[in-house]
């Protein structure tokens, strides 16, 4: 299990998110309350699109393989770093090694990925699944875990020119390649994708009891409603933030994304749809 | 906060009792139960005596910044090295650094030293208590922590002479000095140091309500009420392990160390006494 | 022995200088030509003040205690953040710990401080060296180097009233106290600070045969003698450049400080002159 | 490129040979003379069967990613770990990443692997070749290098029933491989492979201008040319040792072994062959 958050809108140094908040992510990774586990401490990682991004230019990615509430460095970046469009995730490894390679946010050309849940024998159907990764994308798979198997087979079917077909293409391929080797309800998952602009975030699980999902309320409302937080005064009307687990003081700032369906974040619009494997 | 614990008897692989019981050491890192925190994800370490040992040797040691429950490295070298006599620390920071110089044990010549807790405002009265170690020790102290300072000081105090004194020395020193700057209660402690033939532990607060210490019963008693045990066959009468929290499936087993008393434990004999600052 | 490298100029992403040029630092990590090691692996940092600093904010630091050469998140933070004054270490330990509270820029306040050089038979006199910290300094030293040790002593003598006075206490205490424990020759450093806006650079030895440092000639000069070179043409005018050993493919565009000297720049501004410790 | 060390023979602590002889194999991690890189500083790995050892126990590992000159644990252990049968391997990153997963030796059940040398433009042969592994075998791939690769193929081919046909097999599909992707001479290798009984070590590259590789004359022969040096001592007559080059102060220690053969080393006994890849 893992903890994560996207955010897009104005650009604010990250530790207003990752730090200042009652129950911010940086608490989560010690103290969850919603996931299966409640220690997040197996690696973390922050990838974020730079405020005078050149065209093209891929994000930055900062990744470390200790528990993200010791890490000065985590700390330190966040707190020097602001950001129009941020990721941040804390992992509690399913069995994978705890390496750089294997945290998230994934990372390839623009885009970014990031993932809590898992696939289930994960081992077995490995082989099959990394078969199935376009070869041009094969060699640039960096690590072991079962995150990046699905963001290079999402790219593999055309993340990059349709996120949500692609997404749920994989979603059915595992599934597929789970059923010919006899293995149940093979995938959980919630996971965000972006290239800069847009941030997709899905939630599903074979069994339709995915992990828990929230986005955040429009910041005019919430602005009114909380007066006193300091950190709702910096952000933009537009901004969006997407969650495993609410923040901090303001349960009224969140809603539940339903079950097996996905959101598309753009500009501070937002839309929500069905999501259906194939 | 913090968990360890001590072990002497016949020589054993270490991960007889850091990693097969239940609720090991290595699962308290992940899950404590009677701690001030839950998780002890600051780093780890082990010292132990060799089978071998040539006179004199130092015990071995291994250090690690990163979580025990994920270390590779730990789970391996406690499968192939065993030893009749060893420490296991876990650690949750209480500030200061994470960093392989401010792991438990610390270790000076032939002698081990490990402690859970706390020197209360212990920045404010570092330096008082640093001034107070021999010149001579002065530079063999690596790291930052108060507990490091505890062991040079107990060192100054004759600690490889009269271990009880030098240690109750330290903590009078220690309630002094704080007492000095103005600063309650200063001194948590329990506190485990070995020369490698004799171990002694300590429990003790300025407050009178210390963290919690253990000790086990004889083996003897043990097998015959836990015949399902595999590791209490590989274990010797004399064997005796003291602990922050009981290891597992057997709460007959362990045995509360009472306030302000230490214990001195050889070759299967183990005395109990009052502590008393001085 | 280390190699390190302080800019200030236009704002520009900071592997222009790290990573870009031929024998950049990074290179000099594992490759140096002129210092007393040819490898400088114990580690590394960055300190860089952010574009967009706000009045007083602290300069961001990243540390690690790997090779910097083989450091992804090194790499990836220098591609993706722009700097106009910025500091780079790479670490070449003389015997202290390796860990990231021991490398190089350390931080106070809105200062920098780095250091190429050690003081001799530190360990000696580390305890007298440290018994002259202001009191209210002491408890933020975070490491255990020489290095550190003379940041907190030139802070005590009045660094941020007058830098250049500061650094010449702090050399000739070291010097007396060096002399009164019989150690020869004590001191060896080429030491670069800044709060923001202005750098100081010194070359100094007990010996006078101090390490290599050098300060880049004018920016104009240069890209009139090689158009070829690409970062040249994102530098402004009144960028200047000191390091432990010229960067690259353009060996007239750097000038030796000379012995017993020190430099402050300031936009664009350089001047020199004896440095003499007191 | 990498540097390497193989000991069989009498229990010794380990510091022994990597870390007393003048020219060790730590002194070589900073300061290689015969490989292509001097730094071998991305890793280190050693693998020992203990004294003690049951029927079948895997031998012990201990892997980290930093340089090995620096590292505190990896002297101590090996100070305080004796055994009669160990490999030690310093990593030089061929360009996949420095984590401990990716660092030599490569365990599998009861086998020790290690590796000097790369495959050219793994990257694109990579798919390929893991596809021929075993799907069995496939899943406990940990790492990314083409040095865990040739081991699995190895493995897959036999290694365990008939090591050099299988060593021998591997290498030939290697370079089939390599040929069907037009990559010309791809297989640059000294490889050195134990059950804990008998070690094979082998010297190849597809040009015939294989990495060095040495193995140790007779400890008798030895001892009587260097009685001054003490770690002849504790060798027994069978003592043999495998290397990359040259430990110490000793050429007359150490023959080259052949272009194109292979070693196997039992009891003290040791025999050369011819090595064709099939």
């Amino acid at each position: 299990m893992c903890r994560w958050l996207a955010y897009s809108g104005s650009p604010i140094p990250m530790d207003a998110l990752l730090y200042k908040p009652k129950h911010s992510l940086i608490d989560q990774s010690q103290h969850a309350e919603m996931g299966a586990e409640t220690t997040n401490g197996d690696g973390f990682g922050i990838g974020w699109y730079p405020i005078d991004r050149v065209a093209k230019q891929t994000p930055g990615a900062f990744r470390g393989i200790g528990p993200a509430w010791s890490n000065a460095n985590l700390r330190d970046l966040s707190e020097h770093i602001r950001s129009p469009l941020f990721f941040a995730h804390v992992r509690a490894s399913s069995g994978t090694a705890v390496q750089e390679s294997n945290c998230h946010p994934f990372r390839h050309g623009d885009w970014l990925w990031m993932h809590n849940g898992s696939i289930r024998d994960f081992a077995r159907l490995k082989r099959d699944l990394l078969l199935a990764v376009d070869p041009e994308l094969y060699p640039e798979i960096q690590g072991t875990t079962d995150s990046e198997a699905m963001f290079f087979l999402a790219l593999t079917y055309g993340l990059r020119d349709d996120p949500v077909t692609a997404v749920e293409r994989m979603a059915g391929f595992v599934e597929a390649t789970a059923a010919a080797h006899g293995v149940q309800d093979p995938l959980q998952m919630t996971v965000a994708t972006t290239e800069g602009e847009t941030t997709w975030a899905f939630r599903y699980s074979s069994t339709g009891q995915s992990r828990t999902l929230f986005y955040s309320t429009g910041v005019d409302d919430l602005r009114q409603l909380h007066p006193e937080v300091d950190a709702l005064r910096m952000l933009s009307d537009d901004a969006r933030l997407v969650v495993s687990e609410p923040l901090g003081a303001m349960p009224d700032a969140f809603n539940e994304v339903p079950e097996s369906s996905y959101s598309v974040i753009h500009r501070g619009q937002d839309q929500m749809s069905a999501f259906n494997p194939r």
